[in-house]
């Protein structure tokens, strides 16, 4: 809690998120063919089974807070933070509230809309915060249901700070936290799991110490699953805290609020709003180097690491969670250092899993949005249900139209300037063009010395296995074949494989062979000369913006192009090439030539209409090579194509 | 090829409805996931498109006819050649219809029961033939929908031969064939494929060849599909019929029947029957040795061999229908010497595929069934539908009860002269046993010089890949591991293979060893103690017969041993170990001890105490290696668990 808003109320809260798994899938098995829907059994439990689970096997854990941000840039960049963060394995993230910001709104930055971002496109468990003084019961009820519909499990039940001075408590109003514990369990029964705060020197407000441990007995027994403590100076503060409540008679989870110190002013600000006391000798240590950010950080590092380690060791204490103030370096570090960021955390599937509750039986999608994966779930997210991991009518899986907000989420990543340094201030021509793309697969500086690191088509930096493909990539670009997505053949490799392995342990996982990019007219009329000499073994859809479209693919059937076989399971099959869903990611793949690129120039200006020109003429093209077994052909392809050429 | 697809008009295709015969045909797609439903396209197309498919594709075919028997032994002889020439490839099978022998009746030797055993026990496509003359329009209806409910999909419809010589044409009432064929497209629209029967030189009771035209023209255009042809002698008797329809507007496939001749009496027998008359050629030869059965067959062979080759030379036929006399020597010869007779014709399913339309979308099967597909078949017949490839329910999948059909099928193949003989007039304890089961695998004879050709599990002969493990299966069942069903590892074969091979071409297939048998509790016992050292890597299910049940599978979850990778499908898995089904296949299995073991000797005889000692004692166990890429690990676990004992 280290935003303005816990100070009066709460601490904050407490989350977790494994790394992008959770939200629930049990049932999955019955409407499952060839998928183990259940391949983390974490994903179907609650967030208080996690915590137990995780407690009996004695894995500890971690989670982080942060608050909504103010503007819709720094709403981005926070978005990039959940998903860097997230890769370390949070249990859970939570998600501040501050009523003055109009925080169940649907502007992006309203701690709603962040908490839904965090849930399904980073996939991880979040809390969302909620205060309930100066509320009507009718607001109240209007932001659960909100919530619940947008896939939020997990409230943090707060007061909130009065509105002015001169508060008084109303009758049947919503006056403690524990009115919002139990108006959540009246209107919602069992639906959410309820976080509530403790405060380890007792509430600023309270008449005692005591009297605060009674209140938080209270909230507890109005139907709280556990506890966030406010942050703390001394372990000891902690421990005693701990042994109190258990004595009153509090035996939910109670988890430490750590709060890394990282900055003078921040730690002022902080204490100001939490009233609490900087102990003398951390008074010491800080002012004399308070101009020195970073000797503060590394000393707040230091100091948040040495009180962990004595809460991990007290064996009282088996989650940690900690006030990152929306910054990551500090957290980072001290989690490292404790071991408990996962630097490989195992992903269930190839491919971010998102963490709404109705989207726990997804086991399948198609390869096209591999790096766009926020772009498919945004598409697809009035899919009321899964019942083939996907969707219910292959034949018409009603892909949402491209909206504002996802292309604002696009654009806003690097401002216009970047870009243009990135993809030419003026095109002089399609070879403009082709050297931009071969410029991003190699990582070379271009022709004026900026790294190209991010293109229309990719959400993510360039995937780790696409380096296995880079000296073949960075050739067929460079002569107009402009690659957007491609994999390589993987014929049984260890599940636990640092770069193509996913799912449980003890499996294997194999792949065809995929590439897909876009050509000229030219190259497809030669191309499809030469697939006729590889008719059996490799599949190809071909389409322009047109929709004109030329395949070999058994009407209308998937291609499975990258599946997994485990232990006691049935076969696991995340990503096929669709031949139906490939004429919608046809649409969104031409689109943004023009929306992210086309438009960063003039209009009628020569490089608007060599983008304009591209989208036009060029053809959009997929590659499977059935073979997996064997060496990857797709390259002899395209080399039999500029052969045929010359 | 290039088609024109507008993305929004996902219309998904081609649908081939067979009227009715499934409705939701086309979709099967959509409720499948790993699994390419439409693994033959064949399967669900109408017999008509079938022929016109195999007509366009340059592809000649053959059909073969049987008629009903008149024992529930020689029915169950006839099924076994149905596998048997099944085998070849038909393109359909037809059953006759005999008034006099209740052929609509629930008996095993009724018209309707054999095509029913035909269709669902055998997958073939099958015509059912049905007469019309002297019955009631209900009772023709109740006929046809018996037919429809048991899956049947195709009538041959036959005016019969009128009850006694004064017979009369009935006002309204069925006089001729063309009625039949009305009353089915009135009463039952499209949905059956019809066909009609046409006679080379006229029928009979005709008043003129050109008059008996006349009517067979009224039956195709009241709604017949094709037409097959009465025998004929002679070549160019079939090819002027065949012009003379063509000459009066019939277009529908004319297809010739084929007699090849077996036998001087059954051509008497025949000839009167039909009021034919045999060529003069041919009585010349016949006469001189019609007491010699394998000379008139031979002749037979060459003649129909001789005429088959002219027909299909004149490029006006496409396919060949054969009147078996139900037996398999004589017509087997001449499709052989056509090249008509798949030899090894391509597994769509590493299991024999039901032909009944409401299981064409069935691709997935417990393992445990694998030598008893039939009894599969017999108890799953209820399900309605089968959403997943299977069943809806997995934790319900409503087995039929084992019932006197199956069990009759089975007991009735062998007498029981026979199984003791194999099985042993007396046993002298558990090592007798043990040595029926070893001598089973290892084709020699027992001690009293018998061959044991069957075991009560095993509707079949030892498959051919169980070859690969004969050695090993032998040592571990002379020491009381006593297997019944088992299949080595494979890992990425071609799905072209001769023996583990299946599916389309171009594929690869992969499985899991497995390894399922009878061990004392002694051996169970330190089985379980070896196991602990492959926890990781075997998953097993060990139960005795009161349900006692020992596994390390993850709760209800299948695990996928048989797969398949294809060109653009996706991926099939069409066996697993389902710990729900396995439950009711241990019902199965342990009575079969009982029901065809334990029963063959006297109550209270120490043979029969032996057996039911081994029922009541021992536990049926099944085992599967994971790791299907490393050397199988079933045998090492056998051995040392052998050793433990030691």
């Amino acid at each position: 809690m280290v935003n303005e808003t816990q100070q009066s109320c709460s601490a904050s809260s407490s989350s977790r998120s494994d790394g992008g798994s959770s939200s629930g899938s049990e049932s999955s098995k019955d409407n499952s063919r060839c998928s183990t829907p259940v391949l983390d059994a974490d994903r179907h439990e609650r967030l208080r089974e996690k915590m137990r689970r995780r407690q009996e096997a004695g894995d500890k854990w971690f989670s982080l807070e942060f608050f909504p941000p103010r503007t819709a840039n720094a709403a981005v960049n926070l978005i990039s933070r959940f998903d860097r963060m997230g890769a370390g394995g949070p249990l859970f993230i939570d998600v501040t509230w501050h009523p003055a910001g109009d925080p169940g709104s649907d502007k992006e930055t309203s701690s709603m809309i962040i908490a839904n971002t965090a849930v399904n496109y980073c996939g991880l468990e979040t809390i969302l915060h909620m205060t309930c003084c100066n509320q009507t019961k009718d607001d109240i009820t209007g932001h659960l249901q909100k919530a619940k519909r947008l896939g939020l499990k997990n409230i943090m039940a707060l007061r909130g700070d009065p509105a002015g001075e001169e508060w008084e408590e109303e009758v049947d109003g919503f006056n403690h936290a524990v009115d919002l514990v139990k108006h959540i369990r009246s209107e919602f029964d069992d639906y959410f799991d309820i976080c509530v705060a403790g405060y380890p020197k007792g509430h600023p407000e309270a008449e005692s110490y005591e009297a605060d441990l009674k209140h938080l007995k209270e909230k507890v027994f109005a139907g709280a699953d556990f506890i966030i403590t406010q942050l703390f100076f001394r372990p000891e503060t902690f421990l005693k805290f701990m042994k109190d409540c258990q004595a009153i008679g509090i035996t939910c989870p109670i988890i430490p609020g750590i709060f890394p110190i990282q900055g003078y002013h921040s730690l002022r600000q902080l204490v100001k709003l939490s009233k609490l006391e900087v102990p003398q000798e951390i008074k010491d240590v800080i002012e004399p180097i308070k101009d020195n950010d970073a000797a503060i950080r590394n000393y707040g590092v230091e100091l948040a690491v040495s009180m962990c380690r004595e809460l991990l060791d007290s064996g009282m204490v088996h989650g940690l969670h900690f006030y990152t103030l929306n910054r990551e370096v500090a957290t980072t570090e001290v989690l490292k250092r404790l071991g408990l960021w996962k630097e490989d955390p195992r992903r269930p599937l190839p491919w971010a899993v998102s963490a709404h509750p109705k989207r726990r039986v997804e086991d399948v999608r198609p390869i096209f949005w591999a790096s766009r994966p926020k772009s498919y779930i945004y598409r697809t997210q009035e899919w009321d249900d899964f019942p083939n991991g996907r969707w219910g009518n292959s034949s018409s899986p009603a892909f949402g139209e491209l909206k504002d907000y996802y292309l604002f989420y696009l654009k806003s990543k690097s401002p216009r300037e970047e870009l243009l340094k990135m993809w030419g201030e003026e095109l002089t021509g399609e070879e403009s063009v082709f050297e931009v793309f071969t410029c991003y697969i190699t990582g070379e500086p271009n022709r004026n010395g900026h790294r190209v690191t991010c293109m229309p088509w990719n959400d993510d930096p360039l995937a780790t296995e696409t380096n296995l493909l880079k000296d073949q990539l960075e050739k067929v670009n460079r002569r107009g074949i402009l690659t957007i997505n491609s994999q390589p053949n993987i014929n049984g490799k260890p599940s636990t494989d640092p770069i193509v392995g996913w799912g449980p342990s003890g499996g294997y996982v194999f792949q065809k062979a995929y590439l897909e990019f876009f050509a000229s007219s030219e190259i497809v009329t030669a191309l499809l000369k030469v697939l006729k000499k590889y008719e059996l073994r490799v599949n190809y859809h071909i389409v322009n913006v047109k929709g004109q479209n030329i395949t070999n693919a058994p009407d209308l059937q998937p291609n499975a192009v990258t599946w997994g076989i485990f232990p006691g399971r049935e076969i696991i099959q995340p990503t096929v090439v669709d031949p139906v869903s490939f004429l919608y990611w046809k649409d969104e793949a031409f689109a943004l030539w023009i929306e992210q690129w086309a438009k960063l120039y003039e209009e009628e200006s020569p490089s608007r209409m060599i983008i304009q020109y591209i989208h036009d003429n060029y053809y959009l093209v997929n590659l499977v090579d059935n073979d997996f077994p064997l060496e990857n052909c797709l390259w002899q392809v395209v080399d039999d194509t500029f052969e045929l050429l010359n």
